[in-house]
């Protein structure tokens, strides 16, 4: 098979509710200035990105571009045409738009894994979301379209809040986590944030105490009565706006774009596994998740001990620690241990989500499998500035994950450097 | 490249509004049954498909499942995931929705063909959709996100219909067809659709005197008062609920299937092009389609000279006219006049549209390019019953749009018996 290689990228900020530039009505630019809808993010993340790689849009062969909701929050679908519309290069080129819900971005890569391996030399991988234009309830329903709509929407008016608490009771009950650990890993991924000028909680401190004790400032909000002890707000994703984007590449397009295989990561494997829909996970672990995982590892030639940094999908903090575990950075029931001790810090055994993750960093849906990527390039390559690991890591994993465990994109890079 | 072969493939029914079996107040099962929901056709579809091609989840490799608006129709997104609900054989598979309007159905197939080229042996290309959930207003503000929403949902309440009859409005203008020629192509598509025992307008009539004279059965209904006389109701494809399915394979796929060569139909050819979202065509012409055109004749090294089938998309029936010019069977300007001379008939010289098109057969976004690729494969195989051409063609064409021209998709088929 044909080598992959991440050329470069970009990001913009990713923004919502707390982030310093948000436009709400307590701005004082509210009134005057609106936020970016998803056209202005595809425009302003894909000439960033092709530039961060060495090209324009002449250069690219093929282009995806991965989003969840556009239709929706955003009253737009059809995005593909929008990739044309934000680098001429690219006019008459083949564009389109990849949805997994929150693992659309991941499997928008994956797309662009076999686009180059069956001949394209350049390929432009973009995620982008806008989820801001609503209110919370509203949407709180668009996310469920997610889930198995008829059959789960009735769990709580927040639909995807409760069905990871069910997962943070049955893991509390089982005695393999505590809601304490699950304040420490918002704490940590706060922390990340606020070194990441990118990051939509960048200026938002988490203390232990304010992440482990509900209060007015950080509530527990589930309707549905078992399940309302076990999520308080800092447990959860943001909802933000924003894109990144990657330049993909094969050895001939590297050469196009004037790019070493030095200055780029290589894509080792990128695995998706999708469960059926109609069936809840067994028990508190990410089997498919872990299915991915398994078949990540046997591409790639390598297990979990070679991992240096990862990227994994906390929508809920109680995601982070079962990723540890599905990982197999940590063994099953071993996570919440690992996150104690401080393994997954920015200087700790496996750096995780160094840049925040999706409860800080953010979490603008269709983008997220796409800053994953990045942000392992970004940690290789030294580009994390005040986040960046004291030792640039050589190997590193992400997974991405869509609905609660039913799609899952799991890579394995290397550095190329 | 390796070849991809489409090894076999199944249709629901249509239906929609005037299809007898469709439930609506006047149907006499109206209370005690409903019409059935994406996931019911996906539920439907996917087994037909994978027997059809000789096998079962189990040997696929890869799955795509195309959809414009399920999200928005029927609460759902995230639809990989419903195909391993559909055959237990496919959990664990790597499965991912496609969107690009109403060309999401040709997209999906472009990226299977991408990942048999990139080493996959078999994989399932999955169309859905189900859009008779919601009245024709709210329907076509949904269907409006596939055009440049903030630039053009202004034209008119029905915002699709006033962009194709905007360029019916040039082509009289400029002399190249007429009402009447338009007419004709309604006829063509009603009168092939009541052959096909899957069409959604399989029992309803349309006389050309019908369908060229404005009526109260046949309303013009835009209100944009200049747009108005370039569109009628018999002009227009169906909104309509159904899904088509096929199996793409490699030599090696077609052994594990138990499929000789003979019994399939080589994919020569799948070009994609994406115009920029936020400009039109200068012109009356499809200058997008002719791009992928172009490309796709390159790829599969022949001409229109050879095409013996095509299926287009007729989603009103001056594209089906512009459709001739584009793909070159006819000449520029010459299209009406191609199908005034019955060239486009099911005994003419390029039959195209032999099950009824996007007008007669009807028109689930997500799956009429996947159908598209089917109806070419059961025409070169003998299996359209009572719509079968004469002789089965050898060559064939589908040429898939997106919005208005904004994404084409145009495929060439050979048939390998």
């Amino acid at each position: 098979m044909r080598p992959v290689y991440i050329a470069g990228g970009a990001h913009t900020p990713y923004i919502g509710k707390f982030h310093p530039d948000f436009i709400w009505k307590g701005h004082p630019d509210f009134g005057a200035r609106v936020n970016p809808d998803t056209e202005a993010y595809i425009r302003r993340v894909v000439p960033d990105a092709l530039a961060a790689a060495g090209g324009d849009g002449t250069a690219v062969d093929k282009a995806y571009i991965a989003n969840f909701a556009g239709g929706m929050f955003d009253n737009q679908a059809h995005l593909g045409p929008f990739l044309a519309a934000a680098d001429r290069g690219l006019r008459g080129k083949p564009a389109m738009r990849i949805e997994g819900a929150c693992a659309s971005g991941g499997l928008a890569m994956s797309a662009g894994v076999d686009a180059i391996r069956a001949g394209a030399d350049v390929v432009l991988v973009v995620g982008a979301e806008v989820q801001t234009t609503r209110n919370a309830k509203d949407g709180a329903d668009f996310l469920a379209r997610a889930s198995h709509y008829k059959r789960q929407r009735g769990l709580d008016p927040f639909t995807f809040p409760a069905l990871l608490a069910r997962r943070v009771k049955m893991a509390v009950e089982a005695g393999e986590l505590t809601m304490d650990d699950l304040a420490h890993a918002s704490v940590k991924a706060y922390g990340n944030a606020n070194k990441n000028p990118n990051a939509h909680m960048r200026a938002v401190e988490m203390t232990y105490e304010r992440a482990s004790t509900p209060s007015k400032a950080n509530p527990v909000f589930l309707t549905n009565p078992e399940l309302r002890p076990y999520l308080r707000v800092s447990d959860c994703s943001q909802v933000s706006d924003g894109a990144s984007a990657i330049v993909l590449a094969s050895a001939e397009g590297l050469a196009r774009l004037g790019k070493q295989k030095s200055d780029t990561v290589e894509i080792l494997a990128c695995a998706v596994s999708c469960a059926p829909i109609d069936e809840d996970s067994s028990g508190v672990d990410l089997d498919n998740i872990h299915t991915a995982v398994t078949r990540a590892y046997a591409e790639a030639d390598i297990g979990p001990d070679a991992v240096q940094v990862a990227e994994v999908h906390d929508c809920f903090t109680v995601a982070e620690v079962l990723m540890y575990e599905a990982i197999g950075i940590a063994d099953k029931g071993a996570g919440a241990r690992f996150l104690r001790d401080g393994h997954a810090a920015i200087d700790g055994k496996v750096p995780v989500n160094t840049g925040g993750g999706l409860v800080g960093f953010g979490h603008p849906v269709g983008a997220t499998g796409v800053k994953q990527a990045l942000e392992i390039f970004r940690q290789m390559k030294g580009l994390c500035g005040a986040y960046q690991m004291p030792n640039a890591p050589g190997v590193g994993l992400s997974a991405n994950m869509g609905g609660d465990d039913r799609t899952a994109v799991v890579s394995v890079y290397r550095d190329a450097g």
